[in-house]
């Protein structure tokens, strides 16, 4: 199976176990479960979801208890894509070309279905359907919340928000995207291993391997908004600039920022060159995810 | 110890293990951290970590692990606080007199620290120091994900902001109290039956406790806002009348209300009463806010 094919299919299966694991509308609630499903099904690419299926697919965990992972860390993407978009942060009208979660339903609504997401994905880790041991479920509960609390996730949003009003350099820049996209890689290749119970050796190679990919994606996603058009996009661009923000891109100018993605592309695939064709779809990735963010 | 004497140590102690569960602000991400510990040290009753304690004594779970569980329901009911005080929600600009998080701060780190300590209290029990059973831990995190989801304090949040819409009876306002702060009780008491891996008949009764102590609080709370005036209460009062909402003061009258709040505080001590003197201070608790609720 083709690289572009194996996410199409993973996308179609994880949206299977989404629409099981999430509550059904009823009662007078159902408001808030209603705009939970609008927030999920939104047509994202499900990367994440996709790379929690490829590393355990490393060490041949069952795919119904991987599925129950990748379900937990969109349920938690999308709970941040949620708040991200309300009006008291980056106030965004639409998300992938339709309205965003509080201008099809409220601000209230809203704030309440991302907290409602972000639950769901810790009751999802810890339900024992997603792992006979109850340590590796609480292992997996403690490192999502590690890679989404205030010093993963939530810290580096918080660091985003404060960055126009503060003079980043390529090390400040770095630490920033690791929190805020880097650390929900980290979990999604980690949580894998953790479901397979692999070694430290593995652990650390997945590690590797998701904090190179996280920072190329993080490259090629500046790129388009320092070169883009919106059309091609399909989001607004230069807001960047606009914001006074740096960039890796208003670092390193637009040549050597394309040259560090090529750069840590590789070096990800070198860090899963051990697992042989297994590897394969992971290797081709990054290269992937480059070529179509242009 | 009387109950007051004890409600005052047991707060005492949380703080200490919340300061130090709770990550030093620091770097570039420091403000959301800041935020998360003013809205926690705002010198709230601490009576869901106090119904760990006691319901975790009955079993003579160890202190040091009931503290951790305490210290997180408490990270999960501030979070709770924080973002309903948000302008799309409640709008209000002080709480126990001081300015809410989103007033202090601003919104989007009001979100944000909201969101972290809602994380913070997943990791907290996730975490092995919790609890050296892993099924244990997991089990704790799965019951408090259900507490506070769409299904139990969310779903109760999102039924309140309907309630102006809705013609509710006082099946609807039962349903709507026990989602919104029932839920939260009635993990509080059973968690610390869990802690202690107790069985099923402990579990039911502790449940029972739970489920008339909460409602009977809730009476007394809407007490407060249809009798009382905000000098006493310490905040705003009328507003559910304001607002069209049903409350059982609505529906059953001043004096039915306060007659149905004494049964139900009679019928949790009964839920108890196996338990002899280890549970005196649970009897006299709804007692106790009853009479301080005025």
């Amino acid at each position: 199976m083709t690289l572009e094919a194996a996410l199409k299919a993973a996308s179609a299966e994880l949206d299977r176990t989404l629409d099981a694991l999430l509550p059904q509308p009823a009662g007078f609630h159902a408001r808030v479960q209603e705009a939970m499903r609008y927030a999920i099904f939104a047509g994202g690419k499900r990367l994440r979801p996709f790379l929690v299926l490829e590393c355990a697919g490393l060490f041949d965990a069952p795919r119904e208890r991987a599925l129950r992972v990748a379900a937990a860390i969109e349920a938690l993407h999308t709970y941040s894509l949620v708040h991200d978009d309300l009006p008291a942060m980056d106030d965004d009208d639409l998300r992938r070309g339709r309205p965003t979660t509080h201008k099809r339903f409220d601000e209230a609504t809203a704030i309440l279905a991302g907290d409602a997401l972000l639950t769901l994905a810790f009751e999802i880790l810890a339900d024992p359907a997603t792992h006979p041991s109850g340590e590796v479920r609480a292992r997996l509960v403690a490192e999502l919340a590690r890679a989404g609390g205030s010093e993963g996730m939530i810290g580096g949003q918080m660091m985003d928000i404060d960055a126009p009003n503060q003079a980043h350099g390529a090390d400040e820049v770095i630490e920033l995207q690791r929190r805020k996209t880097g650390a929900l890689f980290e979990f999604s290749c980690r949580s894998g291993a953790v479901l397979a119970e692999a070694g430290d050796r593995d652990m650390a190679a997945l590690t590797d391997y998701a904090r190179d990919l996280g920072l190329a994606f993080q490259i090629g996603d500046d790129l388009i908004d320092a070169t883009g058009d919106a059309g091609t996009a399909g989001k607004a661009v230069g807001k960047d600039e606009a914001q006074g923000k740096a960039t890796l891109v208003s670092l390193y100018g637009v040549e050597g920022a394309r040259r560090e993605a090529r750069r840590l592309a590789a070096r990800a695939g070198e860090a899963v060159a051990t697992y042989g064709e297994a590897a394969a779809r992971l290797t081709a990735l990054p290269y992937f995810l480059l070529d179509r963010q242009g």
